[in-house]
């Protein structure tokens, strides 16, 4: 029971869990998890144009252009029950960045860039990432490194920049770049957010980064700008305002995370649980025994307190607030809290626990990077500490904003 | 922020904390928080005059006996600020085992009990007791070893009952006992609640066990009755029914536990927060290394985990359901927790954390044992894990109720 | 620095430092530690024929049949050495299950055995695996439950078998198989080891159990024995000793997976204090960064620890002690403070850490099955605590042997 | 089982353990291990006359002045057996600060020096105290900050001083000062030790900092040096080289501190085993439940962690290496593992484990500073952090020495 509320979104949220059921934990669980080897943008139209049957497609996106307008509270039910398959979040069209980058247009896009943007992204015409991170020594968890640019032209801008991790970028439809517009490297304004199609001249996928998870269509990749044109009616909000925007999305944005990943790790510790009930070991039952039932009373407490703090975050977001310190500690505790429950799923599970035989590693293996993604829960904290010291003593420490 | 309530018990807490800081935390911090050294009962009525003058008596109490009457959403927040002071929960009439205690009362008492029991309770003109944990091997973490008898006789019953650790024994004007009144050791029902006058003949305050915490008025003390007779209408509720009592008091009385540990943990992690943002070390201030910062981030983390975990239970509660899992989860995560916020305040303070020059050890010493009163975190985890078991499989295992 | 010896054990270390670095770890580099992509057994050939030249081959392995001769203590430093590299252990012979399959045969193995089965062992002309752990509800962690049969037949025994999670068996030239001879599922004694050659009829590698780990040459196999005859000479020891010999091999065999990993842990805590020392954010080293010396500090003690157990441990196999409790503490806290390391080298190395742009995720990835293989901590804690209840208190309480 | 030795140090250790059994735990659990409650001084000497005719007076003292002689590898068992009462310590004379101090002076002591200081430590006829940390901003953590000062004048120095938290101040014979004698505040070097009689005008106990451990006697006391002449004879060691002395002090010191509190949560184990296997729970033995067992058996790895670092560091500190790498591991898992080893203790025990009824509680309380006291265990993390990044990448980060 997650609260009184008896809605729409519950019924979305029960809808949503009968069609992961059947329609995408099969492929899911066939294909280890694997986006690309089950089928890749082709496997997305095909969940998806099912989702749109449903009624279940882009439930957070605008209602003036076909989404269901869910706002934050609503979402966390829905998209838990989405994540609880790795493909789940794609299905619906609520996987990151596409997710995250609906909510940023949504915001912040303006007159055409609503419908030549925004509108396919809710309609699933299209994939779009957000390259903001760059390689050593640029942008990463120190948004004020960033070192690409935007030169101004006349009627526009040329980029020049090299980004890193960009996830989704492989096969996306258009780019949101992060470039520095004003300032130097080490100077924390000066950026501006810039919508560019992905046939533009000048832009390379240098390489998909290889990285331990495998269900993010378009994986995480190495992005080039050499000298790319952006006409001015494609810049997103205002020119050197990009930071404040990142503000809008990032907080959101890890909130949806956490919901996803979420269902991700109800889904481990409840297979889990299943298999513990039905093994025996040392002539009882393994979830009878003591130090099974730690694991499995640890998981429950673990997804609890996730889902308790989500829950005041995405009131207060939906109040208007920025939340920035409560998504902070949401993000930070939830990307640990998810990862000891799979891995206690795992352990739970013996060999079979980091087999193929069960969606158990594969869970693990994907949520582990959470932990870094989207800011490591080291910089998380150090933002956190600073800003309980400003709280509590009005004194200002150093370290990241 | 705790969210969008902006109400009575906001305003409450706002005046229960410029209460606690005028007048019981001097007393409390003088007295390093021994409630017997810094005057045990004279104290409290000097202080719940203090209080009733200033209108924060008894907030949790029904109104038509002069209580406030908050629900449980409503008392998150106040007693948290009752509680930033050891005493504070004394002051304002909201301590353990009374607190309880009334709820209990105001739910269960019928006819002239609560004349007789809740109203001088609810006025803070008695203290009372809750005479349940007996010694090994009786009832303790399994109320259904319970061996305290009683015995049917005219017009009454003849109490035998051999208790241990009853929290507030000595001094109490009343004591609410679970003896049995049918079945034997083991078995799960057959147990009742008794309202016993402290003054009736046979009962003895064997003495007090001495315990690490010092700020619990009355002590945590071995009890004997010894044909103790108690007239038929101090029975409280039906004959037989005393374990569903128990746990109507239970939930709620975890989760006050938990409010008032949760701002006596705030206390020391601002006290500690204080202390790294004055303390100069290797030429930064202790609050500006990162070693710290790790310390004062994971406090403010289980803080507000704690704080949201509260807050979905209250609002069950507040409901009419008896969320005993959501409980259960909350009590044993925040037990734990509130300590690690503690207990990570006295390292911040270094020499002087572990010292009666600042108020942390005192609060780490009084918090440590929620861990074991009211169910120690293993029992809860057992019951937490056999109880996810049952939900996602529909098996049942061994182990405590 | 690891105590006061400086002797050939030392010096072989340092030549098996140069020897991986040289010859194994660019391979493991190039193939993200997959021993398939990387070759197979082809691979091992061609390491093993370098680790030969070098003098480094078997150092385990009886003297008499062309091993070093290495006692426990001895082992430690060579073979964590060795497992710096993934493929480390495969080049020089010491990889699981043919190092304790070594150690194994060295101690029971009679007669015609030791040439037969042995000697080839030891020079790396075959590879061997131990058919011990079985499906569901068979042997696993309870060795008791055990189900494959032999029976006796004229000349020698009949086995069938069906086997689980049998590390090499594809490929492997014989195999070590664990079969009742008396009793009953549930019987603790009655159970048998036999010698049998792969090419014996009646023996089907079912299939590879796919698992997140990538390094172990010929996997982790189902296998079936239907009908495989094994002659009377090819008993390993006495009929009904297994449980025995399973001793004989486990202890032993836990410390040098222990001491494998300690290396690999130890490349990934190297490469991320590099990787540290190297990378600039917010206007300072990572590796000056509070919160990054926290992780690099608790993977010096977590290694420190490690070696520190194992080391006592070593010594009191060396004497000829079974260390049935000091291995199972070793192989507890090693499989956890392992991963531990390998997990906050991740951390350290931000999105890299997660990529195979560095050798960190592949690192965390092969160590995390240790937890489980050989006994889950969970099983060994029962028996730690077992033991202790034992010893302390002279009281025998349920649970594993 | 600790090793292969088999020497005096058993036979020492064997008998240590019969003396505390008989001698000193009757005293400890009477007065709850308060000191002062418990005689005192008066208490001390009777102890020791015991333990001299016991032959196990100050076992690590030179021979010379009556000691056994033994090392620091000898030392590691009996310590531990003499820890085992928190008063044991006092009994054997091989209590901090005493014990660092017979260490300090036979190591630095010369001439007439070692009669007057050292020879009646050794012989238990006085105590002593080690006075070096001072108040804020003074001292601590980071001895650079010293500010007491020494002046030169004829035939010797006056010592303006301020202490702070000096164990065993109060009643000590003779203090060893840390006073800066060249440089300022800030500097690393131009620190220097005197030997000072408590006697010697110009020296003031200001008072006791009330801290929650109470077996210590003498206390942890302020302390003020106003104008007090010291003769150059005096100084121990050389004019600005007393940096390097508490080199040559604290690395032993925090070894035996280990040795010593090693006992004592071994007490806490056994005392909570006994209890576990004689408490019957749930229709079970306490000891047999398995979260129970999760208890018990990571006491027994946490012991087991310790004294296997602790040999480590001590076979190096006898050869003659300063092992403060080592060292610094060592204090730092050892201090939280031993105080984790209490806290799961009392948490087995329930409601006992929290009461004066057991000796757990106390022994828990007396624990905890240790991870404060000689250096906070943040302050060592970042010391071993620094060295690790040093030895692996040749690069030096800032922070503490």
């Amino acid at each position: 029971m997650r609260g009184p509320r008896m809605s729409t979104a519950d019924d979305l949220a029960r809808r949503t869990r009968a069609f992961v059921a059947e329609h995408v934990l099969p492929v899911d669980d066939t294909y280890d998890g694997d986006v690309v080897a089950a089928g890749g943008d082709d496997l997305r139209l095909r969940l998806q144009a099912k989702a749109r049957e449903a009624g279940l497609l882009t439930p957070h996106g605008p209602v003036e252009h076909g989404g269901l307008g869910l706002g934050m509270v609503d979402r966390a039910a829905v998209f838990e029950e989405a994540g609880y398959s790795l493909f789940g979040p794609l299905a619906l069209n609520v996987a990151a960045p596409d997710e995250g980058n609906v909510h940023l247009l949504d915001k912040v896009a303006r007159g055409t860039q609503r419908e030549r943007y925004l509108a396919p992204l809710v309609r699933g015409d299209v994939r779009s990432a957000f390259a903001m991170t760059e390689p050593a020594p640029g942008a990463g968890a120190d948004p004020a490194a960033l070192t690409s640019r935007a030169s101004k032209v006349d009627g526009g801008w040329l980029l020049d920049a090299h980004k890193h991790l960009i996830t989704g970028a492989d096969g996306a439809g258009f780019f949101i770049v992060f470039a520095r517009t004003s300032g130097e490297p080490g100077d924390s304004g000066g950026a501006t957010m810039f919508l560019v199609p992905a046939d533009r001249a000048g832009i390379e996928v240098v390489r998909h980064v290889t990285t331990m998870d495998a269900s993010m269509l378009g994986g995480h990749c190495e992005l080039r700008l050499r000298g790319v044109f952006v006409p001015d009616e494609d810049v997103l909000g205002e020119v050197d305002l990009g930071l404040r925007y990142v503000q809008v999305r990032l907080g959101p944005a890890r909130m949806t995370h956490v919901m996803r990943w979420t269902g991700a790790a109800r889904r481990a510790h409840e297979v889990a649980v299943q298999y513990a009930a039905s093994r025996t070991m040392f002539g009882s039952s393994l979830a009878g025994l003591g130090l099974a039932q730690q694991l499995i009373a640890d998981n429950e407490i673990d997804l609890a307190a996730t889902r308790a703090l989500l829950q005041q975050a995405c009131v207060i977001l939906d109040q208007g607030g920025r939340a920035s310190k409560e998504t902070s500690i949401v993000k930070t505790f939830a990307a640990e809290a998810l990862h000891r429950v799979a891995d206690r799923a795992m352990q739970l599970c013996g060999g079979l626990g980091v087999s193929a035989d069960l969606p158990v590693a594969k869970i693990a293996r994907e949520i582990r990077p959470f932990r870094i993604y989207d800011g490591p829960s080291e910089v998380h904290r150090w933002s956190i500490a600073r800003r309980a010291v400003r709280e509590i003593t009005g004194t200002r420490t150093g370290g990241p904003a």
